[in-house]
């Protein structure tokens, strides 16, 4: 007999029928004889009108004001599980809903993104022993004084893998809308195929660069207590994508997957003293403004009479782009830079494989390939396992499929 | 330094415009120097959705399935102290919401209809003592086993009074959609005047006649614990009826309202044999059957040979009509009556006062104003401070208004 955490997302709980098919899942694992804890998300759409309901009383300026927010929110997930219980219980599965404050389940008491701290497990597995299906709310905690706190967007998952690391489950099953997690967005590669297992460190680089099938934070948490993590749909029977040890991936390939995300926005200060300290100059103060910066790449300097100057390039959140400008504005006189430049029209496509750790040449097959195409690389930035780039938006599905073809991840 | 409770129901925090209503009323009741406890309903049709989303997984045959129903039907009133919480810190107003299982505020097990046990008030007394508003939901609490319940419908007005009682408050205001208790309905009753005081029997009286302002559960708490509860409109700034002690109604009035129900059917069971425990024959399995008997009649015998018959007439709740019928069919042969005659057509006028105590003649002023209008009474039954009366439904409102009148209710 195994434990099993079953986690189902938002559009997997929509309505009522789909929460009887929800049960009629875990049912179904029941009978395979395994001891079964369910992690709900609320029913889609209910957060985004309790969010509304809170910022039509509140802008949310205290910390307070948080813990209340949190309160009205999680409310959407406590409603789930009760529904889920009862469809459960109406299919002939004993089933009991138990909220945060009822395990409990605690986390920092960082309201609307708060870290889970640790999870008392003993009323939890009282009543898998007597032989109940447990539903939890994902998303939701209280601190150690007794306050309701979120996790922030995407919680769920988390939950769910931190039940299933505090519950040494065998394997933490995440439904979702998306049959698994694929080696590029098969909207864009028709030819992208399904990863039977991809291992945590990639799924880690896949989600952070925008394949949004799971939460990053729940990604980190899976590594971090090796649970098992498979991603599968609740719409179909198909089997899913197993996140595990690097070790574990079977398939020898070097390159796992090719993403993107649109949300950069690239910005050039050109005509920069090149001196010590400059980089700190300019990224100290965007930093002070919360604004995250993600590639840079500083051009070799050219002289000017006694000086010396050079360009600074890099991206940040096209929605911080308006604050990053602010900022810099604001250091014209210190810089004394020559102009500002910023393009919007970017897209960072990324390849990434733990291969990389062992084989050299994948960085050069890239650039080889897109310069076949004609694509301009703006930008580069590495890490132990993923080259990314950054090319004008215009190419960006070109430059998807090429580099699928080229790193051989095209289905058979 | 004195403390309220002040309750607000469904239709006070309908919205979030209303919830901001509310939040302003509670922060003229702090500015008077008052520590302030308020206990809100969900949000208008919130219960309603829940219960609609219950019905569709489950037909709530067990207990632990009644318990689920509450795990997701107290989640409504969660919401509105959230946002009441965040309301009135948005006007500076320092408040803080306390679910049931923070407090904790305690109830037996009877899922969707627990009765309150006992509400622990030191949390609540150190947020109180801190400055803070304490924004609770009504209708919820938890077992000692931590499971959630919720009261029954028109529970928060229960909350609201046990409240009160718990922390010794001076009064508690129960806002609602009308502006008071009233003589008689003003929808009927045009010159219905609007009680200052009422007398807690009088009021447990009307509540269960059908004057739909307090749920009775709360008045027999309010007067047990004697608790000083007000009656007023959310939508307006008149004062409106308190419920106190018998002696301290100072209007030395006889009678203090006309108040009916239309929601009774009469059924008449003809020529049972008149012989001792033929009333238990009847009404037994009718009680077994959980049917409430309001109004009994039973006629004076007539001979037929050398027995003696009877009829039996009673009154029923209309939605139990159905099931009370079928219960007497099978009774057919054991009771040998003649024919079940019933008629939902008729609607029961009540007088109340408790006047009545002290005052003879209070009933043949009913019968006789009755009479002068031509209206046939069907069936009587008094108690000790109230008359009442079943006549045909279509003289409802002109009983009412006669009857008003001729206790001299009318508006000066």
């Amino acid at each position: 007999m195994a434990l099993i955490v079953q986690k189902f997302g938002g559009t997997s709980v929509a309505n009522t029928d789909n929460i009887k098919n929800v049960a009629r899942r875990v049912k179904s694992e029941v009978e395979k004889g395994n001891q079964v804890v369910v992690v709900v998300s609320a029913m889609s759409g209910t957060t985004d009108q309790l969010i509304k309901w809170v910022n039509a009383v509140s802008s949310l300026n205290t910390k307070e004001e948080e813990a209340e927010h949190d309160v009205v929110v999680s409310s959407g997930e406590q409603v789930t599980s009760g529904l889920l219980a009862l469809a459960l219980r109406a299919i002939d599965v004993p089933a009991i809903s138990m909220q945060a404050w009822q395990l409990p389940f605690y986390s920092d008491d960082m309201f609307r993104k708060a870290r889970i701290e640790d999870i008392e497990t003993g009323a939890l597995t009282d009543a898998l022993n007597k032989g109940l299906v447990v539903v939890v709310p994902g998303f939701q905690g209280i601190t150690r004084s007794k306050r309701v706190t979120t996790l922030g967007r995407g919680g769920s998952d988390t939950s769910g893998v931190a039940l299933a690391a505090a519950l040494k489950a065998e394997r933490c099953d995440i439904y979702t809308d998306v049959e698994g997690v694929y080696t590029s967005d098969p909207r864009v590669v028709t030819k992208a195929r399904k990863l039977r297992k991809i291992a945590y460190e990639e799924m880690m680089e896949m989600a952070s660069l925008g394949a949004k099938v799971l939460q990053l934070r729940s990604v980190e948490m899976a590594m971090k207590h090796k649970v098992r993590v498979q991603v599968l749909s609740s719409f179909s029977d198909k089997p899913g994508t197993l996140l595990v040890d690097e070790e574990e991936v079977m398939e020898r390939r070097l390159i796992t997957g090719v993403t993107y995300s649109r949300g950069e926005a690239q910005v050039t200060v050109t005509g920069i003293p090149d001196k010590p300290g400059i980089a700190a100059e300019i990224f100290g103060p965007l930093a002070d403004a919360e604004i995250n910066v993600d590639m840079i790449v500083q051009n070799i300097s050219e002289a000017s009479g006694n000086e010396k100057f050079t360009d600074m390039t890099f991206t940040v959140g096209k929605t911080d782009l308006d604050k990053a400008l602010s900022s810099l504005k604001a250091l014209k006189d210190k810089l004394k830079y020559r102009e500002l430049i910023t393009n919007d029209q970017v897209a960072k496509v990324s390849v990434v494989g733990v291969g990389m750790r062992s084989h050299a040449g994948l960085a050069q097959k890239m650039f080889k390939t897109l310069a076949e195409k004609g694509i301009n690389i703006h930008v580069i930035s590495t890490s132990e396992i993923k080259i990314s780039v950054l090319i004008s938006e215009e190419y960006l599905e070109l430059a998807l499929r090429a580099l699928h073809t080229a790193y051989g991840l095209d289905e058979k």
